[in-house]
């Protein structure tokens, strides 16, 4: 199993206290040690790291945490192998081209005897169920969708559906963003929380780190942080149902349609 | 106009010394200052670092040079915009998946009144006419070969083709890897050279450093080094005719068929 970080903010907001208390459980507070990665969407554009190192002692993590790259969407991921070896190219977050837009994916679970027939243009380059189970979502968002992306509520309910045919197959809590809005579904384990003004002091549970988000906000931002375990020790971090897709935008989750 | 840079190598080899002369020109010895990138295959994955700073002033290019990456084939990129505005999804170098494969594209020069039909899956997230000229290779490939990769002669002669083709509409110096080869087309400037047994030492034109590559290898490496204008003082260089692709396999460029 692995772990998932994501974050939808309305305006573009760094990742490094988040990020310093999750990398820690990549082969220090925890055993996900078989790489990691992350993806910052910067505009159209997105920023991609990779290592198969843990994340505890790679050197481009060292990087994230001192780098300050302002985001609007960004994911996560650190890995404890399952399925596929430890290389780089089984390191989530995986990255294609759907509708002329970056589509960045990651997963925590394990898929059984999952073996989607993929007779489109997207095909998996390693050897996990996750790779497989994103080149399935893109192949069939294009099939279903043809050549222009279709509105929000369209997408949303062709994921529902997918996410739910696929998460048939074992564990699939997946989150997935082409720049606009982040989709996250649950099958076991997702939290999240919003931060907004009145911002307070918050608490890492992995490292003792704090942070008075009140001296660096604005009474206007809004971040939506989602987790597979809670990454602070003071704030309210609400579960995900199982089976529950939420979709966020501008830093919160979109009300149920 | 841009600069290129690549690396071809029989074994993983680090791209520090290059990519320190190469940096310099992205904004100190040279005006390339809108955004820089560069990719590392490393088995089929790929490390992906792209920056809309220029090179000289980028924390990324500074860890690029510190942190000794090895890989068999690497491309990078310095810009000077011409067409698209500097942004992140402008920046070289692109990648995309074709045959379950990364493909990883550069290109250095100016296309006029390109404006090729995409009507299959690949389409461009920037604006410039080099990712658009990267999925219109990509279209073609797949609707020539199918689903599967064909063997590399016939890759070759299509890229021939196709490189011609572009470069019509005028300059398209670019270089594309999938991870097992590298091809690099020139129409004006690109300059290679092989460094094998016996090694010896290699000053860079852009900063005063020094390598002894004969203290840092074994005799059985051998590195292909590809490059808009040399980056050392004190090597044979070869350059590229006009018109002319080249395919560069285990650190030599292959006989032509």
């Amino acid at each position: 199993m692995c772990q998932l970080l994501a974050m939808n903010c309305n305006v573009p907001t760094d990742i490094v206290f988040s990020f310093t208390g999750f990398a820690m459980r990549g082969g220090q507070t925890d055993t996900h040690h078989d790489g990691w990665g992350i993806a910052f969407f910067e505009g159209a554009g997105v920023r991609h790291f990779v290592d198969h190192q843990a994340a505890v002692n790679s050197p481009i993590a060292e990087l994230i945490k001192r780098y300050p790259i302002k985001s609007k969407n960004v994911i996560a991921h650190i890995r404890k192998a399952t399925q596929g070896q430890v290389a780089l190219e089984n390191c989530h977050p995986f990255v294609r081209e759907l509708w002329g837009q970056y589509w960045v994916f990651a997963h925590n679970g394990d898929l059984k005897a999952f073996a989607p027939v993929l007779d489109g243009p997207y095909r998996p380059v390693g050897s996990t169920d996750s790779e497989l189970a994103f080149c399935y979502i893109m192949q069939q968002l294009r099939n279903r969708f043809g050549t222009e992306r279709p509105a929000r509520a369209a997408l949303r309910a062709a994921l529902a559906e997918l996410t739910q045919e696929i998460a048939a197959y074992g564990t699939f809590n997946m989150l997935l963003s082409s720049g606009a809005e982040l989709f996250a579904h649950c099958s076991t384990h997702l939290v999240y929380l919003v931060r907004q003004f009145p911002f307070d002091t918050a608490h890492l549970s992995d490292e003792d780190v704090q942070v008075d988000f009140s001296q660096v906000t604005t009474p206007d931002d809004r971040v939506a942080i989602i987790v597979t375990q809670p990454l602070t020790s003071n704030e309210q971090w609400t579960a995900f149902q199982p089976g529950e897709l939420k979709v966020f935008v501008d830093g919160m989750p979109e009300a149920q349609l």
